[in-house]
């Protein structure tokens, strides 16, 4: 009996990828569930054959007849979330509760907009799994893959979401896409005692106060719990900061709850990027738990190099809490810290003289322009490395292998010849085409030894810049304010002092929005630099390496 | 204005190439004419773009409706072939004279099977030109490349066919593809003192004779000469013979005379390769002379090799003749020649012990499959040898380019930051993305350099390869003849003395069969040999200053 399966979204084929172009509605027969990297073979009803994205498509399996029998239509997807819902209902106190399950989380995971919904580069399959790792193993696995949703068809946007852009949709500002700085710039308190974030003046500019020693940590060591008489499982992450040296355990979703809290808190005036997507980028268990470790670990880094974020209270607290106690009262106040959104420019203070808001605005025009011509390079970038990946592990592998074996052919061949004293020359003949086709490997192995990491730090970089325009729409917000103060000054709608506040105001707003550019150009410049040269490192090993096994084959000729 | 271009032939994309699926017929708009190798970029009527061969295509230029209000529809192929028709009826002595225009030749010209028309691999175009070299320059050369005719319009088919198989309509023969051997097995002449062709009992078997000093020659020096008052121009090559060293010159049409005398006389017992084929293979004079004189050298070379062929009267006439006079006698001589076609085995002898029927069989059965099974996988060789070429001149040059570009740019965005001290980053970013840009023009340069040789070599073999079915052919027919003669002899059709014949015919047809099959793999060996050294040997180049130049740019950046 043909497996036959439906096809969820609409899916164009990228000429030369042996893809097929299918339609939203469309039956295909599938020919070939084995193909990996999350891709199906099938077939379409005018006989066309190719590979689409298995979770674009529901495969109808023997018990999907079932379902279809008392479900009607429900597609896996569905039931997934119900599945999830009883789940949750029978979770810890069994209520929505914050601790649990915060509020703005729940509701993402119903958003249809598919925000945080993104498409791993590597051609597999990415999901909306916030909860995976609460969901028993049985058989929930495949309902996951065929609930997944992507972000969109088209390449460029498939590629490398990842480290997709901020939030959009936060519960502190529902209205607009950028917070309003009008409740800082009126605010009178100065900044308060310990908790003032300052700003000093450096050989660059405004720069933060940088710890002696920098905060690192370890994300490692993922273990599966469960809990419910292992009913339910859930996978746990042991991290280590270098300052304790002491390990403390968390859950995806406590990492998940880290980040809300830094958004909320610091989003106004940091990019905060988001926490890599919960999407499946492996295809087994096994495989996907190494890599949302290997970007844990990378979100953990970047948020440790900062300052700010590695300073704080919160943050302090996931990595050094000492038992389920403080944890719980530390997490308690953290959710009713009231220094957040654009409050967080009251905690500032930079010893410097004022800047007038003629001065504020070119400084942010000039980081405007900056961070959206990175965005774009960075997306250029992206695109060309995605494109190379692929001809990599593609046509590229197949073309080298069908040259080995044109090569080994000819070998074969010549062997039947019956003419004696060609042996050298067949045997020499045979070991190119094998080593041509060790270069097909290479060439299809390399992407993920180099390529990888240069397109994973662009995709960090991408997430980060992804938090500029909002961080920015903040500042321009602020500052449109401040001319509307002549006005209101004017008007008497407001005080000399009040204009006086909003200016002062302004400029700690832009000292920390330098502090914060200086910090990124900083770690910008350190970073590239890095996978600048780890990439042709490993290039130019891989180019003499084919060097080599080629001077290996031409060393089984004769010399005539 | 628009610049249209009208469909000549139906042309099917490759996936992955930006090549554009048209049908003949159908109009399209010329968007690019600067692509390059042979391809131009177009648009359909539907919008979708994409490139097509420039000789599947007609471009309408500005001269084409004027073409079109005086000519109809006629297209430039047939204003080509009446242009060549009216200067061969002013050439010489005004008639189809055998000695200014053989037979076969001018029949071959008009054939619409399209036999001789072959498509180079380069993507160029390749058109019959027979009397390329005595059309004057004028304007001719455009038209020559609008009259093209594809082959095939399989990527296959269109591959490297310039050593295409050998011609399939003989004069000779003009009933039946195979060479009837009935006259020799039958005749009873013995061969005849210094015009014997003897096979010696050698190592491997039976070898032909070969000289002491190997004939070689070299064609070099093309002269554009001008008959008719300047009114027609030709191409004179100088060819040097290794023996006399002194040169003697010959228009390709001598050449041509050449092949079809070699081809009449020893084309049932030796495989004869064509002639490079009189396709266009540069897109301008001096690259097309180029290209044909290379072709004409290895063919020469190949000739000058072979024993029995460099041993010829004719072919010594064609190197040695010391004015018009013993040329033209010679050539008259030649014409005459009547151990021609099968009767060439009667001037042959072999110093062994008569075969029987049985061994011939065997010995024939076994070069059979060999030379198809070689033939097979010589064109596989060649198949994979095109798409890489297309392959590295085409997106992966691309592609090399792009991610050049994608680093320069991010160099450049970086260099806008206004933050100081990241001159070095900025710097070696762009060093790197120039690199690429070499590596991209090198990965396109490099099958010129090497996978050309490879290919010129398989090509000249499938060129050989392809005489074979009709060398073996004959063999066939006549262990057929010889296995009926059994029968006429029982009803006394033939002779006792006749069968004796007939089966000492035959083994002396399998000693020549088997001395060119061991001339043959003596060769091959040699060949497949040095050219995969050569080639391996530019690889390893490649490869070696590829790693080489990313070293460079490695270098360009800061240690950490």
């Amino acid at each position: 009996m043909p497996i036959l399966a439906q096809v969820l979204y609409d899916f164009t084929a990228e000429p030369g990828n042996n893809e097929l172009t299918v339609r939203e509605g469309e039956t295909l027969t599938v020919t070939n569930q084995n193909i990996g990297g999350g891709w199906v073979e099938t077939q379409n009803s005018r006989g066309e054959s190719g590979l689409v994205p298995e979770d674009y498509i529901q495969i109808q399996h023997a018990s999907a007849s079932h379902s279809a029998a008392t479900g009607g239509a429900a597609t896996s997807a569905p039931i997934l979330y119900e599945n999830a819902d009883e789940i949750e209902g029978v979770n810890g106190n069994g209520q929505w509760s914050a601790a649990a399950w915060p509020a703005s989380h729940a509701a993402e995971s119903w958003d249809s907009t598919g925000q945080r919904r993104s498409h791993s580069f590597y051609g597999q399959s990415s999901v909306e799994d916030d909860e995976w790792d609460d969901a028993s193993d049985d058989g929930k696995y495949s309902s996951i893959y065929s609930s997944s949703q992507p972000e969109d068809s088209s390449t460029f946007q498939r590629s490398g979401g990842h480290y997709s852009t901020m939030k959009l949709s936060r519960n502190k500002f529902p209205f607009s896409k950028t917070p309003n700085p009008e409740m800082y710039l009126l605010c009178t308190l100065p900044p308060r005692g310990r908790d003032v974030i300052k700003i000093y003046m450096g050989d660059v500019g405004p720069v933060w106060a940088y710890p002696q020693n920098q905060l690192d940590c370890v994300v490692a060591d993922p273990k599966k719990g469960s809990k419910m008489y292992g009913l339910k499982s859930y996978i746990e992450y042991q991290v280590t900061p270098n300052t304790t040296n002491r390990p403390v355990n968390h859950r995806y979703k406590h990492f998940d709850w880290l980040y809300e809290r830094l958004l909320e808190k610091f989003g106004s005036a940091l990019p905060i990027p988001c926490l890599p997507d919960k999407q499946v980028t492996g295809r087994f268990e096994e495989e996907f738990i190494k890599m949302r470790m290997e970007r844990l670990q990378l979100w953990m880094t970047r948020m440790c190099r900062h300052p700010v974020v590695s300073g704080s209270e919160v943050f302090q607290l996931f990595l050094n809490y000492r038992d389920e106690k403080e944890w719980k009262i530390g997490k308690r106040k953290a959710e009713k810290d009231e220094a957040v959104g654009v409050m967080i420019f009251s905690s500032m203070e930079a010893e410097a003289p004022d800047l007038t808001p003629v001065e504020v605005e070119q400084k942010c025009e000039t980081y405007s322009r900056f961070t959206k011509a990175m965005d774009d390079g960075v997306k250029e970038l992206l695109h060309v490395g995605h494109l190379h990946w692929k001809r990599c592990t593609g046509p590229l592998q197949k073309e080298y292998q069908k040259i080995g074996k044109a090569f080994q052919n000819l070998a074969t061949v010549f062997n039947s010849s019956g003419y004696e004293g060609e042996a050298t020359l067949t045997g020499a003949l045979t070991t190119t085409g094998k080593i041509y086709e060790e270069i097909a490997e290479l060439v299809a192995a390399q992407p993920k030894k180099d390529l990888h990491f240069l397109i994973e730090t662009n995709n960090e970089y991408k997430g980060l810049l992804g938090c500029f325009p909002e961080t920015i729409g903040v500042h321009k917000a602020a500052i449109e304010k401040v001319k509307e103060a002549s006005k209101l000054l004017l008007a008497n709608k407001i005080s000399d002092q009040d204009k006086h506040n909003m200016t002062k105001h302004l400029s700690t707003m832009s000292y920390a929005l330098q502090a914060e550019m200086n910090h990124f150009h900083t770690n910008r410049i350190y970073d590239y630099n890095r996978t600048m040269q780890f990439y042709l490192e490993e290039q130019v090993k891989f180019y003499e390496l084919i060097a080599e096994k080629l001077r290996q084959a031409h060393r089984q000729y004769i010399t005539l």
